[in-house]
C-alpha cells in the first residue's frame, strides 16, 4: 500500500550547539519521507520554486519518492532559519520565507487520488483540506499542524478534524488547541473533534497514543548526542504512518508497533543535520535498533 | 530484607487547582514507606516534634512501620507549605519552618544498623552521612537530595556519592549537579562521580535508569486526573527501593520491575492528597496497575 504525504520541500538554516547549515534540504514532507519510504511507496506533494537546486529533486528521487506531483513554480522556495539552545527541546524560528509556499495549490495525478492512506504534514489548513477533498477514498488520514495555525485558523483546523482518523500534535499544541493541561484530558478533548487516534509528540520524553479503547505511552529513544532535532516529528510521523499503511490490519499491536518504529526513526534523525543520516537509513538499520529500544522498558 | 529509611516527616499544607489541605501528614519518609511497606519491613529514622499529633504515630504504626528510631523531640514538627498551578509539575514553596530537622541527629538501634538496604532520603548531606556510618554493612544504598543542597552543600553531596550504589534526582536535579543539559550524558557523568546505577525521575515523562551496562526508559502510567504529586518521587523510590530490597539477585530483569513499581506507586500518590492514597493501598492494587501499566508500552 503507497502513501501520499502532502506538507513542505524546504531550504532549512539551522544552527545549533554542534554547528551551522545554510540551506539543507528539509521541510515537513521531506523529512515524513526519508522514514515513511522504508515501509511504502511515497508520493510527495509539495511546491519547490525555481531556484530549488536540481540535486535534490534527483536526491528524493533517488530516494525512491513518487515525484509526480511535485510542483516547481516560479518564485523561490520556502525557506526556514532557526537555532536551538541549551537542551535543544525547541527551535527558535530566526527567519521564515514563504516564497511559492504561499501560492500552493497542491496538484495530485488520477492515479493518486486512488491512494487510501494520507499524511497532511504541516502547512496552512486551507490546503489540507484542498488535498483531501480530491482524494478518492481516503481510508486512513493523519494531520499535523502548528501553533500559527491552531492561532490563527483554529476554525478551518477543527473543521478539518472531522475528517481525518489521527491528529498529530506536540504536546505544546495538544494543550493549546484543547484547552486542557493534563495530556491525557488533552487527547480526550482533541479526540472529541472528530479523529478516532490523537498521537502526542512529547520530543525527548516521547509519544502519548490515544484512542476511546486504550492509552498507550512510549519513552523516546534515548539519544546523548542531538545534533539537530530539525524535522524528528515529521520523521516521527513518517515512521508511524509507513508502517501503519504497510500494515493489514490496524489493532492495537500494530499502533504500539507504528509508534515504535516512529521513534526509533526519529532517533535517527536527531543525530545528524537535516536528512544527513535518515536519508542513508535502512529498514534493516530501523530493526536494529527497534530491538534495543525494546530493551529500554520492555520486562 | 528489610529496609532503613531516613529522611522526614513532615505536616504539609498544600493548594493544587483540586483543593487545599492543611497540615496533612507527610515528608520524604513517610511517601516512602507507604510505597515500600508493600514490599519489606520498612525502620523509619526520623525526627518530629512534640506536637505531632499521636494519632499520625497509631497511624504509621498501623501501616507496620517499625518506629522504634523515630524521635519524638521538644520543639516543632518540620512543617512545608506549597502549591501547584497549571499542569501541576514544579511546585512552589510558599514557606518551609524546619523545626526540629534543623538539630536532627538520627538515631537507630544495634539491631536496624545490621539492615543492608538503606534510603537516604532528602535531608542535609551531613545527616545523610551521620547516618550512613553508622550502619554496619551497607549493601543497597539509595540517596535522595535536592537543588537547595545541591547550591549549598554540593562538596558533601558529592563526597556522599562515592558512598552509595543508587543515586536518585529529578530532571533538573541531574543537570544541575552535572552540569550536563542532555540527560543521558547528565547520568553518566553522575555515574561517574560514585554511584553505580543513576535514576533521573521526570515527572509526568517517567523515569531514566542508567548505568555502565545499560539505559532503561519508562513513560510514566497516564493519570488523568492528578490531584496532588506531592511525595510522588518518595513513593516512587519507595517502590523501586522496596522492591529491589527483597529481590534475589538485582539484575536488569530486577531493575526494569523495580523501576515499573516505582511508577505505579507514584501513580497512585498523586490521585489524592498526601498520603491518603498510598496509605491504603494494597499489593494487588499495585499488581492490577502493572498489568494496565505493561500494557501501555509493551508489545
Amino acid at each position: 500500500m503507497s502513501i501520499v504525504v502532502l506538507g513542505t520541500v524546504a531550504l532549512d538554516s539551522v544552527k545549533t550547539p554542534f554547528g551551522k547549515r545554510k540551506e539543507l534540504l528539509g521541510g515537513s514532507a521531506a523529512h515524513f519521507s526519508m522514514a515513511a519510504r522504508l515501509f511504502t511507496k511515497v508520493n510527495l506533494i509539495a511546491i519547490v520554486g525555481s531556484d530549488f537546486p536540481r540535486k535534490h529533486i534527483t536526491f528524493l528521487r533517488n530516494k525512491g519518492l513518487n515525484l509526480s506531483s511535485l510542483i516547481i513554480d516560479k518564485g523561490k522556495t520556502f525557506r526556514w532559519e532557526g537555532e536551538y539552545r541549551g537542551d535543544l527541546n525547541s527551535a527558535l524560528t530566526l527567519n521564515t520565507q514563504l516564497g511559492v509556499l504561499s501560492v500552493f495549490k497542491p496538484e495530485v495525478s488520477l492515479a493518486q487520488r486512488k491512494i487510501e492512506n494520507i499524511f497532511l504534514a504541516n502547512v496552512d489548513p486551507d490546503i489540507q483540506e484542498h488535498l483531501l477533498i480530491k482524494m478518492h477514498s481516503p481510508k486512513l488520514v493523519g494531520l499535523d499542524s502548528m501553533n500559527y495555525w491552531i492561532d490563527t485558523k483554529r476554525k478551518e483546523l477543527i473543521k478539518l478534524l472531522h475528517r481525518i482518523d489521527i491528529y498529530v500534535a506536540n504536546d505544546q499544541e495538544a494543550r493549546s488547541l484543547s484547552g486542557e493541561s493534563n495530556l491525557i484530558k488533552a487527547a480526550k478533548h482533541l479526540c472529541s473533534l472528530g479523529p478516532k487516534m490523537v498521537l502526542i509528540k512529547k520530543g525527548e520524553h516521547g509519544v502519548l497514543f490515544y484512542n476511546k479503547k486504550f492509552v498507550f505511552s512510549l519513552p523516546a529513544y534515548p539519544v546523548e548526542k542531538v545534533i539537530d532535532p530539525t524535522g524528528a516529528g515529521d520523521t516521527f510521523a513518517g515512521g508511524f504512518m509507513g508502517f501503519l499503511a504497510g500494515a493489514r490490519k490496524i489493532n492495537s499491536l500494530a499502533i504500539k508497533k507504528a509508534l515504535a518504529y516512529g521513534t526509533v526513526a526519529a532517533s535517527f534523525n536527531v543525530e545528524d543535520f537535516g536528512l544527513h543520516r535518515t536519508s542513508k537509513l535502512s529498514r534493516s538499520d530501523l530493526e536494529r535498533r527497534l530491538v534495543e529500544f525494546k530493551n529500554c522498558f520492555s520486562f
